[in-house]
């Protein structure tokens, strides 16, 4: 049984207000953001900490507005609940030209937008069957581990339903017989392997299996990227246990990392396959059942790869030249520590965040398949607020962004404030969006974004003046940017953080990027 | 023939960085706005003072951030046409699980989820048949003036297709025989008129007939909540000409403005309604054709309503108080001048808007329908930007916006800097949602928002330091305001200037919200 932790991030518009008079009393945490997007996006963040939230919109409007958020939260499995206040059921059932919708007199448009990118929907119209409705969905978010959509007519916010259900928490682990399982192939699998390992992919946190610590661990597999040691280990592994396998081209590096399947378990939700061999309708907590069935004194003693040296912890580094892409990534390390929350936005900083090492409790966040531009410093709102939650005090969130990526959510950096959350924003300031740069039209006019001010950021956005000025740092070289990690402010300061790191236009570093970086200089050359 | 004006306003990404080469090589004017949903309003705007624009976004993440602005497009007949840079045709076949997809291999979600809210969708798969899906798209934009969508696979922006059609301008007028379209009922109904009046309607922007100058002009027309001999004479016309009829709630003081059926011609794109006769298919111009076989000489001579007397332009206001609304529409029209753009954003700056008596040649932007909030900021930006073409020098664009409304968007305002637009944003500062409090939970933390120091926006923003300081206001009482409403940089400036109006909490005025806070008051009083 999961633990269902709610966190409401809505935006208040006509459609909810009545919804919205029960979530303090409910002794929900209300987080008014500063639109719809970001709220989704901060639900999603809350989400992959705490296992599930909420998030509320108003009809058409709102709810379009955070569509994108949802579709993110549902093709990386996070299962955010979205509720949205829809006009009275009078008049939909008049098919009223109201204000929100597209004037037609068809209400049913926005659910059936919703469709494409929730695992499941429900629209409450009977107090009757509300109770049921609402378990019916939330069992789908936790099986699926994905969105859901719940449509709450204006009039049925306060109608009174049966309150039984409550007394039963809502379970699914044994919702299936287990009898059928495929336990006893993988077990022999396991037993009879000599060259295996394990593969923890992209689906991992909705299997709850989240855990970097392991004493085998040997880091990121980078296929033809990283060791050829390690490289000729996979190929060559009779065993390859894959758990929430994440197929897609940026999970993969272009597909070229997915595991032979002839040699290969996977291990998904719901899905458990064999080689070739599909098993469906496996209930929740295989992984456990497994592990409780295995004999580990016949789990094969095998070598592994010799292990890659330890990468030193000395940095080459110019203490005046400008931060650079190269070595950036090793030198800020220094500032991690334990349970950190460590979020690299999509682009350089996501590239860059592949070479953390993490101290322990520590989580990295970066980009999977969604890849929505500005994702990261909302999600780092909603996951500071889950970690602050276990840790009002110490909780430590680290955000690493773009300054292209930064301007589309821009303006959530006013909740964190408001929120009194403790965030450092290390702005990577290359006045441009390198990372499609990179891509495409390296010197094209529409890479260009205007250039903001930062130093002002939190002035702008309310924070407490002498807490502003004391806290927006810049670093224009190595030495300073030393200064800067080492601040007490930094350190051990609460409350919102921004230092704003210049780097070059057009650096570039570390595959793949580096690889395109290669391919720019030799066409330069020609 | 409609002049096919074109605006880009997306935003780079890498499923249309090759489309995007073509964009400034055709001579089209590139802006890159912060994000989807500003660039989509931003379209929008333009659109509403141009006739038409477009708006490139990437698949999946950038469509469905951009979708709520292409929706209010949609329910409020503005022709944005939305050009989405897809994954190559190869890639999609394969059913490939690309980065920006719901890693599920299915390529249709998005024009499915487009096709609600577009009137239109086409899918440039073949050379061959390029040209002719362009121009059909087109042309259905171009008579039902709502949006249409284009997805242009990667590999598909560069393939040559044929030109021939660009020979001929895209025509639509001709496209129906008008022989038996009902101009002679509808004359007959003029000529026998007693008490005619002409009511011009929401959808007359689509119609091409926006012209506030007519000298037979009574004012806006608000029933029972304006004045009681104009309703009289409303409700006992015989004849009522409908032009452009959009009958959602927010449009006709929820429904109690629409006209009686038996008494109505009502003419809206391609329908002809008379009394309870539908005439359909009627083709574009139908009122010219109308105006054409008009003889003037037989419409009857009538004397309309005596008019309410002019509104004295002496507004009751205390010099040391602060504004509120009751006075502040009218306190603040001295602003206005031939020519103006005036833009008010939904809440409280929409309806005190509706108070605004306008200059020559200016346009009123107010709340319709969609009523997204933020709405307002990049539509200014798109509106000015049109606006600017024709007169590069003078333009001038005014916003007013709720210090609640201007957090959803407010990066827009650095697009507005980059692309030098005269543009005077008034922020009307009270710390809060207001008309979502007049309308429910007016003491509710839910309607709080964070505060923000506005005084930083235009520095924060990249505005030239030297400007930013000059051109930023600050209005606490009205004797500030009338110095700052005269100062030259206000009067004459270039460039964005921002003045903030400071005015109390639960300040509401004008009907409907002046009745609902008198509601409140007497609420309170029990």
């Amino acid at each position: 049984m999961q633990e269902l932790a709610f966190q409401i991030t809505p935006l208040s518009c006509d459609y909810n207000l009545r919804l919205l008079d029960f979530v303090e009393p409910a002794g929900l945490h209300w987080v008014g953001n500063c639109n719809e997007l970001n709220a989704a996006y901060a639900a999603d963040g809350y989400d992959r900490i705490n296992g599930f939230s909420a998030l509320i919109t108003t009809f058409g409007v709102g709810e379009l507005s955070a569509i994108n958020g949802i579709a993110g939260a549902f093709t990386e499995k996070s299962p955010v609940i979205h509720i949205v206040g829809s006009p009275s059921r009078s008049d939909q059932e008049k098919r009223a030209k109201l204000h929100h919708t597209l004037a037609d007199g068809d209400y049913r448009h926005f659910a059936t937008i919703a469709s494409h990118v929730t695992r499941a929907q429900t629209n409450l119209l009977d107090a009757q069957t509300v109770p049921h409705q609402i378990d019916e969905v939330l069992k789908q978010a936790m099986i699926h581990s994905q969105p859901v959509y719940i449509e709450v007519p204006d009039d049925m916010a306060d109608v009174c339903v049966s309150a039984t259900g409550l007394k039963t928490p809502l379970c699914i682990s044994d919702d299936l017989p287990s009898d059928n399982e495929p336990i006893q192939p993988v077990l022999d699998r396991i037993y009879s392997a000599t060259q295996p390992l394990i593969l923890v992919d992209g689906e991992c946190r909705a299997l709850d299996i989240v855990n970097g610590e392991l004493p085998s661990l040997y880091g990121n597999y980078t296929g033809s990227l990283g060791s050829d040691i390690y490289k000729a280990y996979f190929e060559s592994a009779d065993l390859i246990i894959s758990l929430g396998p994440h197929h897609t081209d940026t999970n993969t590096a272009n597909f070229s990392l997915i595991p032979l399947e002839s040699v290969t378990v996977s291990i998904s939700k719901n899905i458990v396959q064999i080689g070739d061999k599909v098993h469906r309708d496996i209930s929740n907590g295989f992984l456990s059942r497994l592990l409780g069935a295995l004999d580990v004194k016949r789990i094969p003693k095998v070598e592994g790869p010799p292990r890659s040296p330890a990468e030193s912890d000395h940095v080459d580094h110019d203490p005046q030249g400008p931060p650079i892409q190269k070595s950036f990534w090793r030198f800020v390390k220094r500032l991690f520590r334990k349970g950190d929350l460590i979020l690299t936005e999509t682009g350089t900083a996501s590239h860059g965040g592949r070479h953390f090492k993490l101290p322990s409790g520590s989580r990295l966040f970066g980009a999977v398949t969604w890849l929505s531009m500005s994702y990261m410093l909302p999600e780092t709102l909603g996951a500071a607020l889950a970690k602050s939650e276990s840790d009002p005090e110490n909780h430590r969130a680290i955000l690493f962004i773009g300054d292209g990526s930064l301007q589309m959510s821009v303006q959530e950096i006013s909740t964190i404030i408001k929120e009194n959350l403790n965030v450092i924003i290390l702005v990577i300031n290359n006045d441009e969006y390198t990372i499609e740069r990179t891509i495409h039209g390296r010197k094209q006019g529409y890479n260009d974004i205007a250039v903001w001010r930062h130093r002002y950021a939190l002035q702008f956005f309310g924070a407490e003046e002498k807490h502003a000025t004391e806290n927006c740092f810049t670093a224009r070289n190595y030495s300073e940017l030393e200064i800067i990690l080492a601040n007490d402010r930094i350190q051990e300061g609460k409350g919102l953080k921004m230092v704003e790191v210049y780097m070059g236009r057009e650096d570039v570093q570390g595959a793949p990027l580096g690889l395109l970086k290669k391919q720019i200089a030799e066409e330069d050359s020609q």
